[in-house]
């Protein structure tokens, strides 16, 4: 059994993207990407939660101030992507389709470098209430 | 006091958008807006409820039946508005700045042609789970 | 503009239902009211929200004790209904098919006798998340 | 029926408040109050629906703008209100017992002060989410 | 640390059931599970999130299309128990007691066959918003 | 791949708290606690999740009987906590700060002597819809 414990903070942000290879042939892109397809974009409000686990600290009683985790959060991830065409605004999604699972991967990876190494990190991102993933997976 | 019971059906979309007057420069667009002036687009999910009002009907206990009017709803709304920019996709919109309150008039005035005029009706439109609109008043 | 406030106790129960007409044939019975006619019934988490209106009492800052209005609630329509098949347990639908609509009506029916009549009553009954009811409507 | 549009903009605090009249012995606050009398205060997270109705500009497609909106209650009410003692924290409820209905009340007249007099105004307040008051009534 | 991701899919469905051991006499049932052993049965709005895990392709940056798991569910066990009475509808549950326990195992294994074995799967189920269980535990 | 099943209750509870540490100063903190320092306290609406995790009963379907498990939260965290000043009233808080953290990890060590050694543990503790803890980690 671990003494760790875990530490979550929600945040959420609303963006504009569109499914799409530009490998493929306009009729492979529809079948595969149906309406996420749709060359004009669509759009979510997308729920972020952000877990870190650890020891807490005995003088505080904290694993991480939360307040500094959601500064944290809004200024690498949501000043990133809120309000934002995540096909055409943000830059790591240049060459990668913008599906809920590279979105994950791309806002750990910003995050992993901001966070102190002693500490895991896992992401989970609603993309809708009922379509979600979580990376890593445990 | 009124013997009227009110029905409620819950739907969604996700959908995206811009908030824009093109009779303004950008300067004032960007005032007015903020980020909802975003040129790319961004997007929501949106949560609609469409509400129906009358009297209940002996034989079947229902005042409308739930399933015909998620029906109802998918057909002229969703088809419509669902995975798509509503910009540049939603006839209704091209001269029509798709706030939150004219999205809840347009799918009123779609839907209230489609409904029993015996039927009061109401839309409440969620554009997140925080900003939300109710038309018409009451 | 009125003066008075109006406040809300969230309940919930759960049960089993079907619904039929007995005047209709079998096959009518299907085709109206659809998966909801299985004889075997089906069920659901009701969530139930009751607002009462009216002027709050000087002493206490309270319109209704809401400790007393959840136990009035408790004893009057939950014992009735929770965990217990609606069409064969509870005696008003013995004749009246257990819709949302009409089982609001009942719990409006036998609340109404129990709280003070200078206070106004309203009933709002979740079937399931997506499909909801009001008595009487406002 | 209005052509009015109702905008909801959703807040939220946290405090905490003792259910206490001076007036009383203390065995009639408790009888009266229950746990909610303990003289060491408990405390809960307010979720605030600030509700606001009229029609809305030609130019905008709003009634109001909700950022705005937002800043008006953040600066007005949950600088005030967040993160306090009810009790001891805020003039307004010196001799006013902090029941969920006086706070709703004492946020309508704070805000109604600071909102167009054309626009009508009205306080949703979720104690729990199983307690919530409206005022004024409706 | 793993480089897999999770993706989450959910749906719900109402269905009827009963507790209840033919074994043991009718006192013993009622002494262990209560109401849940009404013999005119009970119901619930059952929420099912289903959690598969593996490596995203990167064709599609997806790791599962989640309208594919979305029919998959539907066909395989929405189709099974949705307003269904589980204890005489649903063969899987002619010996076996349908509680949230068992209800999650009968649906893995339902699901396991239908789904690529390289990946892994959980299933969550929400008997209703405060009784939930997993299957299999992580 | 375990064959233990895992199963969940909510309960919640609403107390008062401060976080401070007697052996700072004022200044130092108010740097670190910010507003949660309040010297008069705030409050919130705790959502508490318990999870245990085992090998079901084949005779009954079930890992523990959630009514159970129900009333020994009850009985052994509600009466405790709820309507309380976590500082002033829970002697566990004595000498130890009431963060979210040290609140799960006492609420876990209070229910680890009252579950079987044989079920594993975990209590999830919401502090607020956007800020929650796991002890212990997994």
């Amino acid at each position: 059994m671990s003494h760790k414990v875990s530490v979550f903070r929600k945040e959420h942000f609303n963006a504009a993207h569109r499914l799409h290879n530009p490998a493929w042939t306009e009729e492979k892109n529809i079948l595969i990407f149906g309406k996420c397809n749709n060359p004009n974009y669509h759009g979510h409000n997308y729920d972020l939660i952000v877990k870190v686990v650890g020891e807490p600290d005995k003088q505080t009683g904290y694993l991480i101030d939360l307040k500094m985790l959601s500064d944290l959060i809004k200024e690498n991830v949501l000043e990133k992507f809120d309000h934002k065409n995540l096909n055409l605004d943000v830059p790591e999604f240049k060459d990668l389709n913008p599906s809920a699972e590279n979105i994950a991967i791309i806002i750990y990876n910003i995050l992993r470098d901001k966070i102190d190494k002693s500490l895991e990190l896992q992401i989970r991102l609603y993309e809708t209430e009922r379509n979600f993933v979580e990376y890593p997976a445990n």
